[in-house]
């Protein structure tokens, strides 16, 4: 195997991140692809920013003990919590985050410059979606809110039912004027359809997924590392801490089709807790 | 310290489990306890019975490191998977959970023995509830339904809002003739008025706090490890392994008293994790 030819490591809290790797696939349809859901210490929204970057340190050490040729940190909340410090430890690794793609598409978005965020309590409170927005767009106006129930909804499958819909009103309901609606926690994509039906046809609801793609592009690009458009990519393997049941079961809600349970390996979390 | 001035240690995923220490307290007037969340990795209700017998392991030893006369586990999903494995542990120490209380909770409040369960998806998948209250009364009917996004909305204050109601009412759309109503989870006691407002007058709404609160009176009575009526109890203190700013805040919604931050210690889950 070539260093072209080695798998792309992406890793979150647990299944949210599959909204990413499902755009990340379609984008680059000749790269091989390892996913690290860490379902045994899910979600990473609620916990403080000092332990969500330890476990995504673990998560980091996990993949590249695999041999990976770039990492995607597929959560918001691990990505503003652990992103510089992942760079700073793997100087030779690409390492890409979904919170500058998602702030790029927003500012692309938008055209009143008044911008709203869903996401959760760690990824609001570190204002990292706040601040790289306004350094490209200083006028612009935000509204951030937390919402981390959300996480278990999504997780239940609770996306469009009337609990799902009162829910969302009431998160939403602080926003005013904004065109564009900013999902930042990869677990929100899966409510489109009904943010759509909530909200007026004029606004934008972007999420990461996309951009996170393309920025990966570039990244791998400049590094020289695409596959060739030769290459046939290799089915993903799943890794997780907890029940390859519920994460397959779960998982589906946001990979939107079937994952097969033999793709998926169970590691110990306690073999690298310690790391 | 004699045995009987020891701490009781109680220990849970995170702040459910203050809902019972608020009711140990109310019986034991006399005795000091130690509480330990496991911030850091909750919920535990939707994780593995494997993976949440690990996490129980870690937590008993943080406790009996401390030094305590008695362990109560306030969480029924860590009772589910560890209560037999940590007696076994630990054989020296008397070691309660919360199943059979509410069990026997139950079964004194039942007359028609049809009995509604609302639990975590892994206390429901453990059969606990199930089995242990038609052992006693052989001819009840069960339901039992998981509602592990009830645990996110109580986190969130969100206990009366329109969203809490609309998620009650999903969750105890299935039940019809039950007379008594078991909150299998120790986040749940804070829906108890609104649960009330939606259910028939003629429904006993039950959970284990109060009946686990009189099963360890009797453990300590039986093992003569009651703490002196002249005894003075010593404040609480409380353990978490993340955040002690959230425990606080959130913590408060669930004991129904002011948290003192000084009180709280943060201790690091990465040094006992590989236990």
């Amino acid at each position: 195997m070539t260093n072209n030819t080695l798998p792309i490591g992406v890793f979150d809290s647990g299944m949210g991140g599959l909204t990413v790797l499902r755009a990340l696939r379609k984008t680059l349809p000749h790269e091989s692809f390892i996913y690290l859901g860490d379902t045994a210490r899910l979600p990473y929204g609620t916990k403080s920013a000092d332990t969500v970057q330890q476990y995504a340190s673990q998560m980091a050490r996990v993949l590249i003990e695999r041999k990976i040729k770039a990492l995607v940190i597929a959560c918001n909340t691990a990505t503003t919590a652990a992103l510089p410090h992942l760079q700073a430890m793997f100087p030779t690794l690409p390492v890409i985050g979904v919170v500058r793609p998602g702030a790029v598409a927003v500012i692309t978005a938008t055209k009143n410059q008044r911008i709203a965020v869903l996401a959760t309590e760690t990824t609001i409170a570190s204002n990292a979606y706040q601040r790289l927005i306004c350094e490209q767009l200083p006028s612009a106006r935000i509204s951030a809110r937390a919402c981390s129930v959300l996480v278990a909804l999504a997780e239940e499958g609770m996306v469009s039912n009337a609990v799902a819909r009162e829910a969302l009103t009431h998160y939403l309901s602080e926003f005013h004027d904004e065109d564009t609606l900013l999902l930042g926690c990869t677990h929100f994509p899966v409510f489109k359809p009904l943010l759509a039906s909530l909200l007026p046809e004029t606004v934008n609801i972007v999420d990461s997924a996309d951009a996170t793609a393309i920025a990966l592009h570039q990244v791998l690009e400049s590094n020289q590392l695409l596959a060739g458009t030769q290459n046939r990519a290799e089915e993903t393997h799943y890794l997780v801490t907890d029940s390859i049941r519920r994460f397959q079961h779960v998982g589906e809600i946001f990979l939107g089709e079937v994952l097969s349970s033999e793709r998926i390996e169970l590691i110990d979390v306690c073999d690298f807790a310690k790391v």
